[in-house]
């Protein structure tokens, strides 16, 4: 794959913001769903177990590419569903959380998952960042959360931060563990050179079947008075319905691709970079109010971005003057004739 | 003098957020002042002529520092006019820019002067700064903006930023006349040895004269009808009210000697910082309700100070991987056994 990891994670930015997009886009007039929301995750991942079945069928198959390595050892492929345990814990965690604060709270307390995606990138696969690279994860989520601060006069400004501890307990929680699945899954990809069909094969057999099971679970919390999933799986389903699955799935293959070549880091700034693209691009479809909040974000996302990723000596190179420092700064300026 | 420069900007700082305190604690309860506010700056300005007056005296007579170097020549004392001329300027523009925009407006775009100074610094004083200083400048206009956005529910939100062109084109015009002023202050007090108590007075001296032709302009705009300003030049005064005086003069003492001993960039950020900490005490004193917006400025603000002021070397000192790279990624982190 000589793919450049900065071409795949400009994909997933694009991908990423044209899902809020276009999930808003599959909404009825009254803004709910006319479908069932939770078949969406389940068919994106079958579409991602298909289109990797296939991919790794064709490296199998091409004498050139023969060296594809498989490791088929049950002790190696039951290490792939734990990043689906933990996105049930995860998404249970969450539900939690949402029962002690609003969404607006919660969206803020999201921005904590770059903090704590870096602090167990450091952790737990030993990477090193700089004091630079910290303080430009730090304003990645500070810039985040300034983009996402309400404008004047919405209502749901009051109730920020005045929930019970708990929701922010959990809400900490929340961040540490979607954390800790983007970490697994990058241990997962980079622990030996098995072929990335093969690993997404295995991620997505077990992320379809987690996906059938709360699809039979919900169906037994409400008591089957719906029918069950498989006869109005397709209910409702509408061409934009499919383009958020295909749109999902898609950005699920981005991300795998991102965990095996390059890291969560990238894939972090491209998830956050894709949050303000669809910002600004709801301004033009959705008649959002555009606040200066926003503006000020994007500006320090940015900023964040080129001090991550631009070389150091592009940042730092420089002759001498650093620090105020008088007599070194007398020398500099133009002298001017005076008489004494 | 071997007093360190951050020292001097420390004090500096604390002193400049006092003087919004005490100046707000100066007005009467409804709001207003019972003094005559003008006389204010007058006043701190003979504070300054007297102390630097005296120091300079002090300088001369005593022997072990009667190198202290005097320049007489009119060609040379002429050139402490300008700033007086420039702040003349900028007052108007200043006054003509509010006719267009409104306060909140014309305080956020008071940050531009961050900006134009870090620019006419490197035009005119011919100081370079790494990339890594100019993001760091970038930041600090972006924090105090950040801290200063409305928060939820305020009046004046909606009036942000739909002034008339001209508002804006004078608030830049401003802010590059503010610029200028500290720029060119800078430029006199560098250009020779001279003593920093006699480049005071001279400075002060005309900045005396400037301010009493104010007081004089401001009677003859009235007609007289309270009277010439010497006759009533202390009605009013409070403890509090000598205090911003003493405050104020004693906030220009140390922005000369900034001036002189370091630059207008850690003039910049003292000033900065002292907005932040006035908002904060604010909060306990005048039950200012903080907002997230405040929080996170604070943030910005203390990376980029950061950022501009710490040696390169220990922000990006690292060995190597500063880029998302595969191959030596996979060095890193841990080797598990697995089956092939």
């Amino acid at each position: 794959m000589g793919t450049p990891w900065y071409f795949v994670a400009l994909l997933l930015t694009i991908l990423t913001s044209s899902q809020g997009i276009l999930t808003t886009l599959s909404q009825s007039d009254e803004g709910g769903y006319n479908y069932d929301y939770a078949t969406v995750p389940f068919l994106a991942e079958v579409f991602k177990l298909i289109i990797s079945g296939l991919f790794l069928w064709r490296e199998t198959r091409t004498s050139s590419l023969a060296t594809a390595k498989i490791t088929t050892d049950w002790r190696s492929v039951r290490l792939f569903v734990i990043p689906s345990i933990i996105y049930l814990i995860h998404n249970n965690v969450q539900f939690a959380t949402l029962t002690y604060v609003d969404t607006s709270t919660y969206q803020i307390m999201g921005n904590l998952k770059i903090v704590t995606t870096a602090i167990l990138f450091r952790l737990f696969l030993k990477r090193k960042l700089s004091n630079l690279q910290w303080m430009a994860i730090g304003l990645l989520a500070v810039g985040t959360t300034t983009s996402q601060v309400k404008g004047c006069g919405e209502a749901s400004c009051d109730s920020l931060f005045t929930a019970p501890i708990q929701g922010y307990l959990l809400g900490i929680l929340s961040a540490g563990l979607s954390a800790l699945a983007g970490i697994y899954t990058e241990f997962l990809m980079k622990r030996n050179n098995d072929s990335l069909y093969w690993q997404n094969l295995q991620l997505y057999t077990f992320g379809s079947l987690f996906n059938v099971a709360r699809l039979i679970a919900d169906d037994f919390r409400l008591g089957f008075e719906k029918g069950p999933w498989w006869q109005r799986i397709f209910d409702g389903y509408s061409i934009t319905t499919w383009l958020v699955v295909l749109n999902l799935g898609s950005t699920g293959l981005l991300v795998s691709w991102l965990m095996k070549y390059a890291d969560n880091i990238v894939k972090v700034y491209s998830t956050s970079m894709a949050m303000l693209l669809t910002m600004v691009a709801s301004i033009y479809l959705f008649s959002f109010k555009p606040t200066v909040q926003l503006f000020l974000g994007i500006i320090i996302c940015i900023m964040s971005l080129h001090m991550y990723f631009a070389p150091p000596q592009t940042l730092v190179d420089l002759p001498v003057t650093n620090e105020a420092h008088p007599k070194t700064l007398k020398q500099v300026i133009v002298e001017e004739k005076t008489d004494s």
